[in-house]
């Protein structure tokens, strides 16, 4: 049901029933992959590109996120699902092995929250029992079709990020164990004029403050009311300006509170190729989904609001000189206490 | 609120307060040109990009229906939009104008109705109270990214068919005047093994006839529960071929009652240059927020099905030789009595 301006409160508390994150060989080095349900040695996947490399990646997390709640594909209504790739092939191409009735979605790296909010708003309103939300992305795929051939090996300015290697998903229902989904905020686009796809960390960073601005304005909460908010994916640039962002607009976010998906996923210091941290659809909703939800399990989290950032440029928009609009959907996950 | 397998059931019956529908110079010499709210004498817009003419006319489509329902930008809770552009930068940067908060999809031709079941949930659900469904494509933008450049002048096979420049929104509301949604049916990825994107209708009609199936089994109905039913858009060549796999398949489906976006768009005997018929996703958009929206309001027709379809290749995926997954989505909309 909408609550404010750009919210939704989802009183049946629709379930995350289970999760399955899947992950290459970098994010296997990093400090969070034993949160990972499957870790590849290659970028290959035994596929003959790195496309058919990420619909696999997707198509095995399903496969594992049905598998876990113990349900067959058939009981899933909709797949909701999307990618950095032109037209989304990766998201399609797995819609077709699943063969389950799809939403195909594009928010970028928001596409994790999204598809989380939209899957919930399915399943709140009865219009589904069973809904699978995921995303993902490949570093080799988005790398070649966003920047340069990787055999290149042209150089990045320090502000660029690590496109991560994974997909996350989640499968929401209208009953079972799991924690639930108790709310949702849809961003709007936020530009404030940046142009430098080496930089998208400060390009999204306003467009996380306006949805956590309004998170807490439609809700009437604040900071206090969640344990741990996370961004994904500003990076080490756009976790600063967002953090300041905050203060400069007076909504109190405190640090120790505050984290970024980004952040988590490399070691900053012993994985230095990340240069300013992860970012790709696969990032937000492998942490979120792998990291941040085996921590609620364990109990140290109890309640987290994960905000998915998202820059919906293209190589052509950025080459016709337009700035990146950029957007941030957040999403409400609780543990039933 | 789920009915059967894959299809929704919208109680509360949203309501299309407004439409409004925005064409190029070559839709403003088809059969349906008075159809549209605006029509453009060129392809620019005044702009320095086709793809800037694309987002210029989805601008136009979302301030005329605001307009029309005599309400504002900020009434509106959700826009809900993509296109066939690479990242649907065209939606993106209209988002970004109209600062709506906003979810992206991807469906290609299907868009249409994707974005309008999904409005219709929100309403119905009354996570909204008013949105904006839309989409379009502009000719020259789209051609050149999934063909040639069109000054190449390559010649295309008669299966081909060609792209709408045109965008087509509705405004979904709770309450006022106009024609309700009732029903909406979600497709699955549909593939028979076709890869030729000159051939998009055949590759086409077996989602459509897919969906339209579902849609009758979900609701036991069948055809004489609307006046009308219209894919978009399969063309000449996917219209017979939808026909004949419904009548293979056992389901009656007369042809007085069934027609396609893509035949009425444009003259098929004196627009010799559109081949097989209009594609993209500005066509089924405005045929129908257009053309058959006008017809229910002069009373010609009371009961419609709107099975819009999308075939989701990438230039990409065709050149590393995968078939085309193509997927249709289905949306009813009725007169109220």
């Amino acid at each position: 049901m909408l609550q404010g301006h750009q919210s939704w409160v989802f009183a049946n508390r629709p379930v995350i029933r289970s999760v399955a994150t899947v992950g290459g060989p970098y994010e296997a080095q990093g400090p969070v992959a034993e949160d990972f349900d499957l870790l590849h040695g290659d970028l290959w996947l035994g596929q003959d590109s790195f496309e058919k490399a990420g619909k696999k990646m997707m198509e095995e997390a399903c496969e594992i996120a049905v598998q876990k709640a113990g349900l067959q594909k058939q009981d899933i209504q909709f797949f909701l699902a999307g990618d950095l790739l032109n037209q989304i092939t990766p998201s399609s191409f797995a819609a077709r092995t699943l063969a389950i009735p799809y939403l195909g979605l594009y928010g970028a790296c928001s596409t994790s929250m999204e598809s989380l909010a939209l899957a919930a708003l399915f399943v709140d309103s009865k219009s589904a029992q069973y809904v699978l939300a995921g995303t993902g992305s490949h570093n080799a795929a988005v790398e070649k079709q966003f920047r340069y051939p990787t055999e290149y090996g042209g150089q990045k300015p320090p502000t660029a990020q690590w496109t991560v290697t994974g997909a996350g998903v989640a499968l929401v229902a209208d009953k079972g164990e799991g924690p639930v989904i108790t709310r949702a905020t849809i961003g709007r686009i936020v530009d404030m004029g940046i142009s430098d796809p080496f930089n998208m960390g400060a390009a999204m960073a306003p467009a996380a403050a306006d949805t956590i601005t309004a998170h807490f304005r439609d809700f009437d909460v604040d900071h206090q009311e969640y344990d741990l908010i996370a961004t994904g994916d500003l990076g080490k640039v756009g976790y600063r300006i967002c953090a300041d962002l905050m203060q400069k607009h007076g909504v109190e976010l405190p640090e120790v509170k505050y984290t970024d998906c980004g952040l988590l996923i490399y070691d900053m210091e012993r994985q230095r190729d990340v240069l300013a941290g992860g970012s790709g659809c696969g990032c937000s909703a492998t942490v979120t989904y792998g990291h941040i939800l085996n921590r609620m399990k364990r109990g140290e989290l109890n309640k987290v609001l994960i905000v998915a950032t998202g820059a919906l440029l293209s190589p052509l928009s950025f080459q016709q000189k337009e700035s990146i609009p950029c957007i941030a959907h957040a999403v409400a996950i609780e543990n039933v206490q």
